[in-house]
């Protein structure tokens, strides 16, 4: 599908309008406690909000009883890269940062204030941020420029005891590696002698790497590229984020690391990648083209060129959509429920495997009503769970909770709503 | 009425389980638009919210139109002075701001996002609200000890192109004026004459006289006192703030200032005003003893004392009460409703006159019926309307709205929902 002007002209339309009537805007904050009389109002303020003042003042635990904090994440951005439209400044991202908020009350019933930091330098955004936190249960970074956003996570990791997660660099990781171990079983390959290709070394490009890392692949079987190409070691230009992923390598370009791959990995942008760099790849190619909304490579022009291809993209409108929605609704919800201070590798990790077990799993007829499926049975054209899947918010939830209690980082109960450890 | 231990005891388990239960905290944040298919997802976010986003880069004023920043107040502490507990710190004080953030949703419909910063000093407070100030509408500032409060207020209405109140100072003072001016009234006094005594030179005091002088009393004619006794001129331990409230005067101490005093303003501590010092003042003496449970004198001995003594308090079970929420939710409804850069003085004194002047009017019967009241006439038993008065936000709003236009503060046109000016 090519997207004309007048599509994308009606939908800018259809999106003003939407965000505009009949009031601005796409949430609101409501109470959720009686207010009609004067009684009510005396206990949800003064006199009686004193007494749950004083007992948190007392033990800072007990916001998580008498506040929402414990259901309120922070979605925060700085403004310095917004969808693909660049550094558009703080407020212009406060319509994604609203949407954000959107897909984490319809998908995990997760409360977020959406705030937009005027902020200069990454110290700025650290340190805001650092004294807001106490308003929140956790902490999603969103839209932040590649490389200060390593270092402002990094920052608030190791400063907070409430979970910090930027969703750019790790919620895209966890669908990439979910979606790459599950191709890589039908290409009956394995992470660890797999080549893989990564076009892109921003947020989502160094962290999948990382996670791949992680999971088993070896750095020698993973070219990154820059807009320079190949980020190899003998390279001075690099930050220490770049320096991390640097390959061992004379290849260059990206047609010399695209010969005899198995696996091409975009998040770059449109077209960047040729049918003859295709034909080079080794058979079974895995091939996810996650630039949005136009592909590294389109589908129709990747499937004429390979008929042994397993291909992933960014889009709704082919099979295989590669959405951060999959995860880090239930991430935060897994890691709220139990008042996790922090979502560490082992959380990340099972998260991917348990969207990596979803596939497997007959989906549900909600779930083929939704998408107008007949069927839907892992393979090809299902390795990645639907966003409409009624089954991620246990299963991602859940398993996202019992990592945080088994990786110590749980201070409060495994919640008895999920299946026993 | 006497609080006795066993009542305080009971009101603090109902306002545990009030805030604990079914769920914790008071607020959620829910959805303003349809996020049922796909399609609306696909405006909600990615990619229809590029739109908006490309339309605030380009005039930052659209972003009233595309997100929910126009109606949404952010209700931001240090947590230095919270109630009458103090200094309990920035966490401690959220039960607090989420009850403010019911007030103003339950009296304007207003959104609030209730921040708690970790801030050591003003100007790291500043700062932080500085850079999260593209999320807001309008800022009200709560529960910050003085004098730091002024500080922080001054710059951040300097720097910041929203409204910007300190509803400690500026809201008390508000009330305080206007039950004032009616008392005045009833007692057949003016303003400029009257000699008044303000005990407690906190945020609330101080920022009453200055609303007083600026609607015509004298400097000449306040004492103001704080723990050492009269602010007069020749201290040498006055901030500039107090310092800009000293008197020329010899005198000293309470006893001093009350002896022929017209009007006692107390926003201090219980039991600090002797009925000998009520004895000593001038025919038909106007008393505001805010202190909260307990006032600065007992109604009940005060009218012992006095006969012709005209009474305000902070309390709900007697008349005339004090009560912050006459004011703000409506000062920000018609603030935000005109896209105010700020809350000027025009605007406060215009929020003065608009309660003045509604306790000279019948009060409805949805007024009488909420308070299980025959009658209510303006009288000394009514000199500042009811928290429940339906009226408030109209005429409050409107007066509000108004005299921004007419200030010249307002950005968006006066709205076609208010009477024409």
């Amino acid at each position: 599908m090519t997207v004309t002007n007048d599509a994308d002209s009606a939908l800018n339309q259809q999106a003003l309008k939407y965000h505009s009537e009949p009031r601005p805007g796409k949430i609101s904050v409501e109470l959720t406690k009686p207010t009609e009389t004067q009684e009510d109002l005396a206990l949800a303020y003064t006199p009686g909000v004193a007494e749950p003042v004083r007992q948190i003042h007392q033990d800072p635990q007990a916001a998580y009883d008498y506040t929402s904090k414990g259901n309120l994440v922070g979605v925060i951005t700085d403004g310095s890269a917004v969808l693909g439209l660049g550094n558009v400044g703080a407020l212009a991202g406060k319509p994604v940062m609203e949407g954000k908020g959107v897909l984490f009350k319809k998908f995990a019933d997760i409360d977020v204030f959406d705030i937009e930091v005027n902020a200069e330098h990454p110290q700025e955004f650290i340190e805001t941020v650092m004294r807001i936190a106490p308003t929140f249960g956790g902490i999603n970074l969103e839209d932040i420029a590649a490389p200060h956003c390593f270092e402002i996570e990094a920052a608030l990791i190791d400063q907070l005891d409430i979970p910090v997660f930027h969703d750019d660099q790790h919620g895209t990781a966890i669908i990439i590696a979910a979606g790459l171990l599950n191709a890589l079983e039908l290409a009956n390959k394995q992470l660890e002698d797999a080549k893989v290709v990564v076009l892109g070394a921003g947020a989502a490009g160094i962290a999948a790497v990382r996670l791949l890392m992680a999971m088993g692949a070896h750095r020698n079987n993973i070219y990154v590229l820059d807009r320079k190409g190949v980020i190899h070691i003998g390279r001075k230009d690099l930050n220490p984020y770049k320096f991390g992923v640097a390959a061992d390598t004379d290849k260059r370009t990206l047609e010399d690391a695209m010969d005899g791959a198995d696996v091409f990995i975009g998040v770059s942008g449109p077209d960047l990648v040729s049918p003859e760099m295709l034909a080079s790849m080794a058979p079974n190619p895995v091939v996810f083209a996650l630039s949005n909304p136009v592909p590294e490579i389109r589908p129709e022009v990747a499937h004429r060129v390979r008929d042994d291809l397993i291909m992933a993209t960014g889009r709704s409108d082919y099979p295989n959509q590669a959405n951060n929605v999959l995860g880090f609704p239930f991430i935060f919800r897994g890691a709220l429920d139990v008042h996790a201070s922090r979502i560490n590798e082992e959380m990340q990790i099972a998260t991917v495997k348990a969207l990596q077990a979803l596939t497997h799993e007959p989906a549900p007829q909600s779930v083929l009503d939704a998408y107008g499926l007949d069927s839907l049975a892992f393979g090809k054209d299902y390795i990645i769970p639907k966003p409409l899947d009624p089954r991620l918010k246990v299963a991602i939830s859940e398993a996202v909770a019992r990592a945080a209690v088994e990786s110590g980082v749980a201070r409060a109960p495994y919640p008895s709503h999920y299946p026993e450890i």
